[in-house]
């Protein structure tokens, strides 16, 4: 069957006016491409029917000359300003009914209120109604039903809640499947590593380039910049020759190549019962903020110190006065003792201090903006020190820095399993 | 002039694969809002150029029903996949032209880095050209020159690079004044509140509904859900209406009510000369992170402790054994504590602590996931104590619990000054 022409829709006037971004479009394009499909078109538009109405009249004409497959996410709440099912109903000249299973759940939402079935308002019921004959899409978090309505010869609009979470259980669990019985193919291998501190024009050059003819048939890449670091997707039907690209990338890149670093560091720490603890300076709180975004992140997480200003690296972290004078507060010496500093006080298995200049002030000719020194005690009582000059802004120095800091970490747990 | 009918495009393989989230078409959109101008329809597209040129025929089409504003960003850099200008030309049926400002500009920076005019690639070259008869946008930021085109009668099409931080500077300084004259109008005022833990919902039932006919009257209204806090926005052409409507709200909810806190913090700490040091446990980072995301903060920020484990509490704040135990971490006397340790240790001014339960684990009946106590020990030497129950996930309460604690602390620094 031929590849769907694939068209993301999100409704909401507080996207169009710049009010909230959408991400629900680019979660879902993801996915679609580890499904193996690229996305032609994103579309926005305001809670508006008429607009509304008038771009799926268009999809549906389009549907016409080639399959088309739209997602929209909105529209389905219990609000004034909820417009996709009956832009839906108008489009296919369609009545809606009240899928029973959904009118139980929001019937037991109400009694766990203490209130009853007369109580429900009529736009809260409506988040229930759904076209005849359409492939129905249960909503596990929420109330709203999402469904698939024909557009044309094997093409759909697919409709879901634009409630992230609602949206994304809904797409995994029910939508996926149905995707795969309406446009079968084979299935696609992804494989994703990360590289450190290198620029992506450098990576597609030096590795991409030349290494397309040998290693890149059947193969479709791509590659995301993040703080740090970049990602690169590889994809194709034949797993073997993704093995291959995996392994000429490890061997260029021996170095800076990495897994997902937040995840291994959060299930390698767990399960090696291994402890830590961080001292920071200018990233004022980012790295212990990042490592404990995941759930269960009190098994290693100790504790830290955010030691601003030199006062406070003395008196909490017992770096000497001389150091701070002699070598200043963005040095090799500094982050160091910081390191031995957290160690003293909170005697974890890993301990990481960062000191930099975070800017935009602050920067000297042999300290520009940007440098920052890491420190890394590890379990063996040695303490590392790397310096770095990292590029961006405020914002993109301290999420560089506080990154980094975690790819060390990563490597010095990746080096005791070997 | 009849108001245009505005389309924002961004082109970028990278958005519609999901690999990176289109933030641009919203800043413009809020930026053409205080314009007073509403948006009818974000679209993105990749790096194709026919669909490119598809799309901006179409909209061409309805240029000659309509004035029509396209502002697009993106696909003027100098890679292979950058298709703007090309796709630009064929549409209107114009030569491009290098201009000349631009190449300077450009050969300055190849000589910066030791290079010559001759060792510039057609490619990058291709960044300083512009259709003839454009009206040309300057660059003070980076090298792609943005331009304007003629779309048919008061129809225009605007080509800025996709680089967040040229578009900006772009959009400020070189195409709002040329907006301002293409589409002349009245000044619009605009005034925005911050409502705290109330809900989008409560808030449009309790007092938009409420007021509709006395204060809403020539009056566009928004408002935008964030962690812990709703911004309310008002927009009108009478300043005086904008006036009896922030009035009418801050009678209504005298103890919710804020400006933007993270601005009023910053400037007032600095103004005040006031210092400031935290202890967080479940927030991990956040809320030093957030105390720190401005440059001069080192002004105010002493620093802090991550105390996320209880042994922590007690060696690094003095927390008591018998505390802990009688109490638990997340208690009314923990944070007390806490926020007396860090005074102790660092002599702030403003000491804040933050205990709770960020879940998914670790909720009791008689505290759920979600329950949060924040100290804030004042300059005068009291600690007050809050307790909340945020919603959300643990991503959410985290936010909540940060958000929340420079809440009080604005309204701490407020009190001050009546």
């Amino acid at each position: 069957m031929e590849t769907p022409y694939i068209v993301i829709i999100a409704t909401g006037s507080e996207i169009t006016a710049g009010r909230s971004v959408d991400t629900n479009s680019g979660w879902i394009a993801n996915q679609l491409f580890e499904l193996g499909w690229k996305v032609k078109k994103f579309i926005a538009l305001p809670d508006d029917p008429e607009l509304i109405l008038s771009e799926l009249q268009n999809l549906k004409d389009l549907a016409k000359t080639k399959p088309v497959l739209a997602i929209m996410t909105g529209g389905l709440g219990p609000t004034e300003d909820d417009y996709t099912l009956e832009t839906v109903l108008k489009l296919n000249g369609k009545k809606s009914y009240s899928v029973e299973k959904a009118k139980i759940r929001l019937t037991r939402v109400y009694e766990s209120r203490g209130k009853q079935y007369s109580d429900i308002l009529p736009t809260v019921l409506r988040q229930t109604h759904v076209p005849e004959d359409c492939k129905i899409l249960d909503n596990n978090v929420g109330i709203a039903v999402g469904f698939v309505e024909p557009l044309g010869v094997d093409s759909y609009l697919v409709c879901m809640p634009g409630v992230p979470s609602e949206m994304k259980d809904m797409f995994t669990r029910r939508l996926t499947p149905e995707l795969k019985r309406l446009y079968p193919r084979e299935n696609l291998v992804q494989k994703t590593k990360w590289l450190w501190n290198i620029g992506e024009s450098l990576y597609q050059k030096d590795f991409v380039e030349k290494n397309r003819e040998s290693l890149f048939s059947d193969v479709e890449w791509g590659v995301t910049a993040n703080r740090g670091y970049i990602k690169c997707i590889f994809q194709s039907n034949y797993s073997e020759k993704l093995e291959r690209i995996v392994n000429e990338l490890e061997k260029q890149y021996p170095k800076i190549i990495s897994d997902d670093v937040f995840a291994y560091v959060h299930e390698e720490l767990i399960s090696k019962k291994l402890t830590i603890a961080v001292g920071e300076s200018c990233t004022g709180g980012l790295l212990g903020k990042k490592l404990t975004d995941s759930p269960g992140s009190s098994t290693y997480f100790v504790g830290g110190f955010l030691t601003y200003s030199n006062e406070m690296k003395e008196s909490l972290l017992g770096v000497s006065h001389n150091i701070l004078s002699q070598f200043g507060a963005v040095s090799l010496e500094t982050a160091s003792s910081m390191a031995n500093g957290i160690f003293e006080k909170t005697k974890a298995d890993y301990c990481i201090s960062i000191t930099g200049i975070a800017g935009p002030d602050g920067g000297t000719e042999s300290k520009p903006v940007g440098t920052v020194w890491i420190g890394l005690k590890t379990p063996d009582g040695q303490v590392q020190t790397h310096s770095y000059i990292f590029p961006g802004n405020r914002e993109g120095i301290r999420e560089n820095a506080s990154n980094t800091a975690l790819f060390l970490l990563y490597q010095s747990l990746k080096q005791r399993n070997i």
